[in-house]
């Protein structure tokens, strides 16, 4: 079934602003088998807002609209969705009371602009707004169905699912969404399709999307079911896709690459510390996001000068001047030291050259040297990063991660 | 003058993807004198899309449509805008010669969907594309105009430069915005509503918006003008926010935090080391996002273990049993250690409970000291840094930029 969201607000017409909620409203939508067919953002302007209302509601069984149902002037959705509908708007007691409630408790008079966000559609339901002063509203219309919810994201969700997704599940005919998530590593986009166009296009009836993060691609296949349809063709999909990768298929839950590398080293009770010089934090970062990691990283350090190199990791000086800091040898000298100077299982190093400056012919921009040693052993890996300084050392935290992943796997029974 | 931009395409309307040509655009046209009134998103499908161009056409003297312009079967602007438009597709032979000669060039036989990218509605001016192989189109309709152009950002912002905004500064009756931006540092954002508030609504002609990042706010004054208005008003009112700023206010220029320590850091000759155990590495992704920081920043410490604490930043076993390592004294012993250990003029430090374990209700998730030493002086903040892991791991970074950021102005003559 066709759902179409609204987003109200003159700031998210605006250079700076962009309707992010309405991402999350599409994955839940998907799921209960609602297919988004439009999208719209109005501004704080009456006509539009109406206009915008009846011309979706022509369209689509179900409207959401996001935003525009707060205490100021520029709060205009429950009039303007009023008038769309051609129904009256009364003022709920109930609701009036809960905020002269909710501002007492926090010492603040409450307005005639406060007061509007009492003031309900006939014929709505009011859907609780346990995070807020903006109750939601949902209104059945000549077989359709309208839901007015708040823009603040936490107050959206809640709303949406608490009392938006319990409405939708009991509507006649609806389906629903099953999708496989691949995160993918050391595969170029170009040599992916390559192998993988062959294997899914024979399964016309299931949606594949590729989206290029930095350093990794996602696949994503969907299909849409009813209630009782047969899935075998999307699972039988999944596993000839996931056969074809092997190993490049790092995760398909959604685990982040450092999730994943977290748990291989929790797994085999190895600990870590970095070396970062170009990416000087990034890969750190990375590592930390995880709650937990404690358990398993070390630290690190940020040896961006040759300074730390040789202070800190004990790189000799000699090794920078024969074959530069932006070397093999100075990677495996540099995940060498910075395990020992951390006592870790494990040590790995990013020495790179991100631009704009700094480039040679011999070493050119985006040239970066990986190492990684466990004591006894040290390697190193090179590539030439394309992108800007930004995206070049996102992929080298990424790819610095990707190798770790790969030593973890070796190391496995 | 009003605006609407369509962006059409199956995959803006999934979860994953989201349109942001349109701020690029928004950007440009409102400099140009133009304001955005709507944005619509419209899947691949020709019954959509003819249906928002007519619909956008009613309202607007101007519509841009993103995308759909490429050669697969699902790229269906170009006929959908000839039947909003009740006009013809020709064949443009010139097109067809161009496409043949790039195809060739490539090695690639080009077949009928390639060819379609030859396609002309009947009165449309061709707009060059030099990245690509689709052109866009710019048509006069009525009084009104339509703009089709390609939707990857290089090549929409190519032929938005070269070829819509002539056309537009030549249309009558135009319009330009002018803004002014402040980033400001250290204030909540109702405090600053209270401290400005007083001051803009006096200004009633004056757009304000005020965007909350991680750690700092950002306030935009906007507004319009035709040519040889008086633009006195704007720029006044920019002076008396400033006045009541003062300091809190760390750029007018869009200059970014770490790129104003730079600066600071560059004209005061000190040299920087930073100790990071909760952020373990942000303040250093932060710092080394500036090209050229290696003339100040000497690296760093990811002193996310205690070890870490002691071994590199020598941090003594004592300090850590009896304060703890989330505490004034570390965080100034973190400065004052990673200053020696890299031999710098400064050292900073970051010490905190980022969650979502490891609160308690003496130390809760939140706390995070920050320490700051050039030698002689060590010094130490505290904050409770609300939200969720992430957003207290970024805010902590950005504070110790702007606590570094206030040492520094005070070295200042």
């Amino acid at each position: 079934m066709k759902a179409e969201i609204i987003a109200v607000g003159t700031e998210l017409l605006s250079a700076d602003n962009i309707d992010t909620n309405s991402l999350y409203l599409t994955g839940e939508l998907n799921k209960a088998g609602w297919e988004v067919r439009r999208k719209t953002v109005v501004g704080d302007d009456v006509e539009n807002i109406v206009d915008a209302i009846r011309a979706a509601l022509n369209r689509s069984k179900l409207v959401i609209s996001i935003g525009g149902l707060g205490a100021t002037e520029d709060d205009l959705t429950r009039v303007s969705a009023a008038l769309a509908l051609g129904r009256t708007l009364e003022r709920s007691e109930e609701i009036r009371e809960e905020l002269l409630i909710r501002f007492a408790a926090r010492n603040i008079k409450m307005n005639e602009n406060n007061v509007r966000q009492a003031d309900v559609i006939d014929g709505a339901e009011v859907l609780d707004n346990p995070y807020g002063t903006a109750p939601g509203q949902w209104i059945e219309y000549d077989g359709r169905y309208i839901a007015l919810l708040p823009g603040p994201p936490r107050e959206l969700k809640l709303i949406f699912e608490m009392s938006v997704l319990p409405r939708l599940r009991v509507l006649p005919g609806s389906r629903r969404m099953i999708s496989k998530l691949f995160h993918i590593t050391d595969i170029t986009e170009s040599d992916l399709d390559a192998r993988i166009a062959p294997i899914y296009t024979a399964y016309p009836n299931i949606g594949v999307t590729v989206l290029a993060g930095t350093g990794h691609i996602s696949v994503k296949l969907s299909e849409w079911f009813h209630d009782g349809e047969n899935t075998a063709g999307i699972e039988e999909l999944e596993k000839k896709i996931q056969a074809e990768l092997g190993d490049a298929v790092f995760s398909t839950s959604g685990e982040t690459m450092e999730e994943v590398v977290g748990r291989l080293l929790r797994e085999s009770g190895k600990t870590l510390a970095v070396a970062e010089s170009c990416t000087s934090g990034i890969l750190g970062m990375r590592i930390t996001r995880v709650p937990g990691c404690s358990d398993y990283f070390r630290g690190g350090v940020l040896c961006y000068s040759n300074h730390a190199k040789t202070k800190l990791c004990g790189v000799t000086a000699e090794t920078l001047e024969k074959y530069g800091a932006v070397s093999a040898e100075a990677a495996k000298a540099l995940a060498l030291g910075v395990r020992s100077a951390l006592s870790s299982d494990l040590g790995i190093s990013i020495t790179g050259i991100s631009g704009p400056g700094g480039g040679s012919a011999e070493k050119p921009v985006g040239l970066t040297y990986f190492g990684i040693s466990d004591g006894v052993y040290a390697e190193s890996r090179r590539r030439i990063i394309p992108g800007d300084r930004e995206s070049i050392r996102e992929r080298a935290a990424h790819f610095a991660l990707s190798m770790l992943r790969g030593f973890l796997l070796k190391l496995q029974p």
